[in-house]
């Protein structure tokens, strides 16, 4: 059975509730799932939506049509989207195979609402990999002198595979702010991240030197500031003196998958709504 | 400022979101927080709206009516309530202090959205306790052939200080099924297992023996099946071996605080739905 | 750089740790790593000790011999393994893919201490899989009437490949008390639910009819009393009544990769030590 | 049972477990738990040593003597400690009192092995709370050119109560260097931590504009750096958009009490090696 999701945020004021699922009654749809939040930080109203399609009485292209008229009255912002629209997907990775291969088994076990179209490296020792699954990989070197070049050819592949969303699974390069900003909350990343947090190189080495109890991993949609972004996902773990630094690597390479895939699969479902520098994750 | 919050539970049919919202909307309310929810198992629709009763265009006994209306017209149970009515609180206890006394810290913190008025114990140790923070202490002792007649004096004490809930703070007598019945899904007990497992006595005790890595602590509604009731809270902390018996129950201690206190607060500001032996719980 | 890890267990009396590490310190032995723990429940006596191997007077098979002879004085039980020995392990399974394949993954990343040698299925869904990493797959049909047949080849291929360690990742089918006996703390199976809660079929939608907060996943070794056998590990993760059975068996899959690749790990760095009928793990 | 615990820090060589553990076992003494841990970081050996002190040879000025011989001949630092010497507390507070409750809580329930001899507060709102339990509460105001003064009375009763360990249980006053050192590895510290770190004022209400999934505390031996020092334990928990400002400062102060409990815990059981700017805890 296939449903429409709506997203919304705009200035709260009465009858956004009522505007909104008299809509869905009005045409017969039934909704399924309602989550609304009206936040104390702007005051604004965010709301997703979920009914089903199943004898709604406008198509899809008249369903954009009446809320664009609903959304102009009320200077909403809005994303609508049914989930029977397979979203594609592009891997970015560099050599780490952790973040990519734990992508491509969840794909493989239907996990993803979404489909990995093409996998884009720097480097290609994940080439055999990628090709045991029957996934297209294109190697594009990059150096430090023909990035552009590289974006360039980068941008060619996403717009040849259609992609909605580009993933960085431990892709080591630094995007251009150009690329971001024409990607904006579409690139998923996932970085490491510590209390108290360390800047720069090793962060597992300065965090074993610092004695720190506890790891974790950020999941964040990418913008121009660097390891910066509103977080969609963020998950821990405990490590003690008896953790070396190869373990701490090693369970951070755990949580890395898990939190990426969770903020992945979160943002497939249009869960997630990016409002300035932080996000409502309607989970 | 005052909220109103309802809770809605009726088999699913279009139109009902819109119904209730528009509802809202009509008489001026604006809703600031909706969680609705379609559950897989039985096809039925829950929701919690909660809207600003400033400048509502009904009065108090005015929403319950036309509530009660649109509730016969869909066949809908509800419960409607307003934040500024402090719940009226019973502590039951025994000689266990710890719930009891963390419950009484969070109130002098201001957690607690409700009062405890009251603390009955069929034991008088913690009489001192309650009395340094001014609480009314009752002692019921309680002996096997007069569980009747200590009954008809706690209730009578609920009674007397016009009691809504009753938490079992670690309460080691059995209560009546015509108790339990009275007070159906207004007891909170907080059970010292991870439940559904080591049910019944010295579950530590249990947990040692069989080597368990992980335990925890559930609270639940009474009813008149021991251990059983609608789950409301569960938490966990890792043990291990070297964890005697007296550390998995000081562990133990500090779970059950947390998961007590937070089942109570979900409960105080009706987040939650009780539904056959389970319950919906709008966080 | 090698070294030699000996686990004991025995009635507690003085001098045993002064015994254990004096004899590594006569020989030239230093030693890395020492727990040691004295159980409440029994009693009894419990270390892990772990030293260099490189310098150490006595060759392997000597060292085997010296410690049988203390062994004999103390009535010692005790395991002697040198970390360049690499486990050889025989992976089990179904139809279902994660655990595996997540095993593969973790060997592809050189994180299990051990090499998988071969999977043995009762179907052949996932063949395509271990060749494209290269691992020998035999499939071996099971039918109700025909399980020794099936177990015998099983032992067969076993014997064939010198297999140390066998994985049960979600292998479906009950293996006969004579197998589990004599592979006894050599079989690893992964539970998926919180045990001793929800033992038995569709653990999961157990959880969901119930209501539970919190699902987990248990490693243990496997003995001939189904969903027994010591505990090695478990984790858990919160679920709420938004999660679909469908949900919950996703979550779970996590929880069951993450417990059994940790269990094996702790296995095969001889860190598990069995005891009745759970475990002591030098974590 | 009065039991030895010995703590020994010192660079490795073979030998060390071994001289050691026969030092007890020559005495007589029989070892309930040793752990020992070679650090790669600095490639230094590190124990902790527990055993029975009943029946043992040496008496306690005895056994320090002995230690001292082994010490200096192998260049050990090492801490004694007899378990039946309870260890006296200064709380230093202001005017949040959930940490301090907590800790009078948890002494109440005999949880802490030592004792809350006085609370020192630069406010006096948590004097009757104090008195309930008997505890005496000496108020020392500090204003910002008397700090110097402050310091000194305050030395004065630490030393009137003749205080071994000083718990800052949410102290919002900044300690002088001098006072710090003369306090080293005994004064704990309690403060909230978060994914990315927030330095200055009002950590929570940046939390939730950075829209942060995880919030922490993290406790910690108090140096001359003001929030840094050596980390005892740290421990996190969830929020979401859901979460306003206040929903996190409540969380929060959960997590402070926990971790600062904790790490108070282990200090006083001489778990806690401190160790440049990290710890080594023997959990």
């Amino acid at each position: 059975m296939t449903h429409a999701i709506l997203l919304v945020n705009c200035e709260d004021r009465t009858g956004l509730v009522a505007t909104l699922s008299q809509f869905v009654h009005e045409h017969g749809g039934n909704i399924i799932d309602a989550d609304q939040h009206t936040e104390e930080l702007d005051g604004r109203f965010y709301m997703r939506l979920v009914w089903e399609l199943d004898g709604f009485a406008l198509g899809r292209d008249e369903i954009a049509d009446a809320l664009n008229a609903i959304a102009d009255k009320y200077q909403m912002e809005h994303q609508l989207m049914f989930d029977d629209q397979e979203e594609r997907i592009a891997v970015f990775c560099s050599k780490a195979s952790h973040c990519v291969h734990d992508l491509i088994m969840r794909q493989e076990m239907g996990e993803l609402s979404g489909r990995i179209q093409v996998i884009i490296s720097n480097h290609d020792n994940l080439k055999s990999l990628a090709e045991s699954f029957s996934i297209p990989y294109v190697h594009i070197p990059v150096t430090a002198d023909d990035k552009a070049s590289a974006e360039a050819k980068q941008q060619a592949v996403l717009e040849e595979y259609k992609i909605d969303t580009v993933v960085l699974a431990r892709y080591m390069q630094i995007l251009s702010a150009e690329f971001v900003e024409r990607w904006q909350h579409h690139i998923i990343n996932i970085h490491h991240s510590f209390l108290p947090a360390f800047a720069g190189a090793r962060p597992y080495h300065q965090a074993k030197e610092r004695g720190v109890k506890i790891i974790g991993a950020t999941a964040h949609y990418v913008t121009s500031a660097l390891d910066e972004g509103p977080i969609i996902e963020q998950n821990v773990c405990r490590v003690s003196h008896r953790d070396t630094v190869d373990d701490m690597i090693r369970k951070g390479r755990d949580l890395e998958r898990q939190v990426l895939a969770h903020a992945l699969r979160m943002h497939l479902q249009k869960r997630v709504l990016p409002i300035s520098n932080r996000t409502i994750v309607f989970a």
